[in-house]
């Protein structure tokens, strides 16, 4: 950590800073600048708020060396981890997995077509939304723990582990009983007592970027996880919000070596949420694989049209089918595999 | 509503289009362009759900244009909503309020000198915040119900009523108890199932917009509360997420007057969060009140550089008493008071 | 077109917008709604300014459904554009081009070491820049028209076509004597005097994208030399500005079958600008194939460490040759030739 | 500066390192800590390219302490910069300056009745473009000579010192001839070779914020001018581009007081461009005055429903005088004076 003060700042002052720093055990090294006084700040930084310190008037500015994650990071972890999802192994060299399934879950007959279709197709893990976070209270909000049922059934018809998103604490026992991976969707990313829930129980948790949130506050989001104890995190990029109009968001796929630097967990990519097109989707998966992540999360309707949320930006299984197959022969070529 | 089906579309594919439009009471003109067909819907839209009617693969694009909100539309509520938080109210006509106060809550002794010191300076209320929302799981994370005590004892002390936090919906009967302003923070604004609970309570929310949310969409969370029947929000604007690196967000004054054209809620600003920097909030609040806002939330410290928080951003209560009696003349010019 | 207005518009001002329209030669259908009066214009709306019909008081939105382009738009153009540089061709079902080369021409010896390692790693363009164009006054500024000679000479030595960014209109005469393609960078996408110059020569252009420009509005700078007689342009994404902190920019690789829909343009990609970090190049070329782009343009140099611009981003020619050969497997698998 | 380098990089690229800055007159010290060494580099940095320290592989991050910009930097000018416009003064303690007119020049007549109207509504300099850089190339795209002339006598006529935008070098002596203050646009921001231009006259200068550019950008643009010897350079925010709909851009009023700590250049504010709504301009006019600006640029249309460009961002006459009117109570305030 470096702190960087004025010139004119009263000896005291300064004293009272590096005391501060030292009596939490840091050590202090002084730069004298023509303009500036600089100090290096060594040992565990993490433990100190920056904006404490950026408080006093004489401090200029503050910048940390040091990443403030330590659980999540690849310094301390150097080794990929892999996340057992019922039986399905994500990250490191495991194969990559798909998970296709709608958007959300609209009964029995539907979860249970689309589920055999998309395992047919390749896919190793099912999708299936029954609580829905809509931007207007008056759209569909999901079936609840009726659509949670309908997931255990197409679990039970096709042995594909299920996924489904999380809003809130108090659904969290039901999801630990029923569902195999519990998604945590990018407008919940810091909602910081969910995180804190999630880190007492130990069942896998697919991570979502939010909106318009950095990879270090992504990866912060991760840490109140596993600091809380739970290690089973895959991360997932859908797209971060810019200027542009023409795609719902933008998909940053250079997350994908850029995670992988700095932390051990596994990255998925979501196409479908990320562009909003299904048109889009193929290319963005080809993409995905080609830039190394673990994993594709894609939306899959039998009636697109008929879907009652995100139609459009969901596939059908034969071009699902499609995608994988050459999805399969990109992985070959980057020495991974993918079934 | 338009619709803008490619000039291929087969005629069965726009009947059926068409005719769920119908089927749902809203009526469809047709227009014939070159290379489109183009269809003006009208009725209540709100109802209808574009994602769905997009995944027609014959469907080029679909513009709004109605707003999807109804509840916040200053359309059907020309007159200025006031909202009467336990005495204060709240917007119109009614004077600017300043509503001042500590990052978080340190202690008694702390916020009851800080509380005498706002009050003193001028402030209407006290802001406090017992829960954080803190991007790091190894920062302070607040008080919690102490908190919450504590700020009662101030309130007791000084008369104003107090504005803190709610992160989740297991505290809220506590709020609905104690505080008098439910604050939800910006990192909340699209958590719908905490929006859904405030709509089943009667207590005034102040609503932060979102770090990267549109203006459309923060009325679409005022619209959740008010849909579920608590018709007394307050928004706030506190800075969004954009390339900009020398402030810690960009504080967008244009939203005063543009809310105020959509909607008959009252609008409150946060310079202190959107800038981050106390060097700015005196000049930003004095902008604040010239642009119209209904009034301010500043943090007020009585040590910022000794704050368990969020010190760099804080003023001392002597800059504040400044701050308010520049905010007073500059009120009046545009014909409002402040007390 | 369509044109909102409010409802308590006087039938005369409605009547003025509707003959200035029908003046144009355009027709206007009404759709009656409740808060709104809609009006549908077909006909060749690119004419139509739209800023003008917005200033009229009693206007509330004015919405685009034809795109505002028509040289560069797909729909009047269907078949893929083949763009010839010198003999090399770009674009439609063409071999996959790979531009490597060095930010800066540096001197004789560099650009000839690098011109013959690029290829014989596999490219089939060569770049380089002479004319800079460096936030700071300063750092480098380029070698000027000297650069440009050393390139030509690196061309007669490997045959490779060159590559190089113009400035200005000044230098034009030169770039069209000397340089195969033009590149114009993304500073400059909306300098239009530039574009109208480039217009009126018949030399392929590179069309960098704009930092924080849409697609549309790059396209319509496309549009601008199109428009004046030089239908020989190449798209090149190089990353847009977002609030990603860890990236120089974040890569939107989403553009490359958006640009494919919308437009019969070729269109390539450059992972070097876009990251900023030569760590993160080969992955974002490897998607960028997968993705359905034309071409690569990549930083090459023979002692990144010592370079004078740009040498964090810059790949050593042993890695880009590793790059290469990965690419053409990608770029077999989805059907497209890579040399 | 700040260098950090990974924690096993070998002693002699380290010793390299160092030795080449060294060579440069800086001097390095070193701080360890125990994931990585640090090197704090003090001297004159701006001369030091970081991007070529960054191109070594065992460096990490590099930081910068100290602002790249010289001449701009208030830490070595203290005072405000006053600068003169024919006669009218701009920053400091100054008056707050209005300019006042039309987006395009359309004829003699329109804008000697538009400088008539302004200047008796208080404006103490007239705008009007008579060259426009257009998004499209079917736009009217201004006037030209024409149009300088067409304000030349409009000054003549009012005595109010005319501003208008350059769009390229070769039209740089017809400006110094007869207009007062030379715009640059924001899409010029950047436009290296043009800022090269101007440094080398001694007009002034009014540089506009680019669309998507840092604050630190901005500053490194005026530096560019300063440094080849104009010191007559005012400021111009005019709104950034954001993910926001309802604005055209974001007007960010946070960078005024934030400006005038980094520099001691006047800073003016177009609420006009920011906004593209001419019912948001007296708010945000007034709000940038409270914010502490020193001048305001509105665009003002006797006739706006019949302009030739953005008519819909124009104010008319009287409600201009309004504005100033309020203006000039709220300057009082802050204790500034405007005429």
């Amino acid at each position: 950590m470096i702190i960087t003060m004025k010139k004119g700042a009263p000896q005291a002052e300064v004293d009272r800073i590096i005391e501060g720093l030292e009596a939490k055990g840091l050590s202090v090294t002084t730069i004298i600048g023509a303009n500036y006084n600089v100090f290096g700040v060594v040992g565990d930084t993490t433990i100190v708020d920056e904006k404490l310190i950026g408080a006093n008037q004489y401090v200029d500015s503050i910048t940390r060396i040091a990443a403030p994650y330590k659980k999540v990071n690849r310094l301390f972890h150097p080794e990929d981890s892999v996340i057992d999802v019922s039986g399905v192994k994500v990250g490191g060299q495991e194969k990559i997995v798909v998970i296709g399934g709608p958007c959300s879950v609209e009964g029995e007959e539907q979860i249970l077509e689309i589920a055999k279709g998309v395992k047919e197709a390749g896919a190793t893990m099912l999708r299936g939304g029954a609580y829905k976070p809509r931007t207007s209270p008056y759209a569909f909000q999901g079936l609840g723990s009726e659509g949670i049922q309908y997931m255990v059934k197409a679990r039970e018809a096709t042995g594909l582990p299920i996924v489904s998103e999380l809003m809130s604490e108090d659904k969290l026992d039901e999801f630990v009983e029923y569902v195999d991976l519990i998604q945590i969707g990018a407008r919940n990313m810091q909602n910081f007592n969910l995180l804190k829930a999630l880190g007492k129980v130990k069942k896998p948790v697919l991570l979502k970027r939010g909106l318009a949130n950095t990879i270090e506050e992504w990866l912060m989001s991760a840490e109140y996880i596993m600091a809380g104890g739970n290690e089973n995190v895959i991360l997932c990029e859908r797209g971060i919000r810019t200027f542009e109009k023409y795609t719902r968001n933008t998909l940053d796929l250079s997350v994908v070596p850029l995670v992988k630097q700095k932390s051990h967990l596994p990255i998925i990519i979501d196409p479908s949420h990320a562009t909003g097109d299904w048109r889009l989707v193929e290319s963005m998966s080809l993409a995905a694989i080609a830039a190394g992540a673990d994993g594709l999360i894609i939306e899959v309707h039998n009636h697109p049209e008929q879907a009652w949320s995100d139609g459009a930006q969901s596939l059908k299984v034969d071009k699902f089918k499609t995608l994988i197959e050459k999805g399969r022969k990109i992985a070959q070529v980057i020495g991974r595999e993918m079934d």
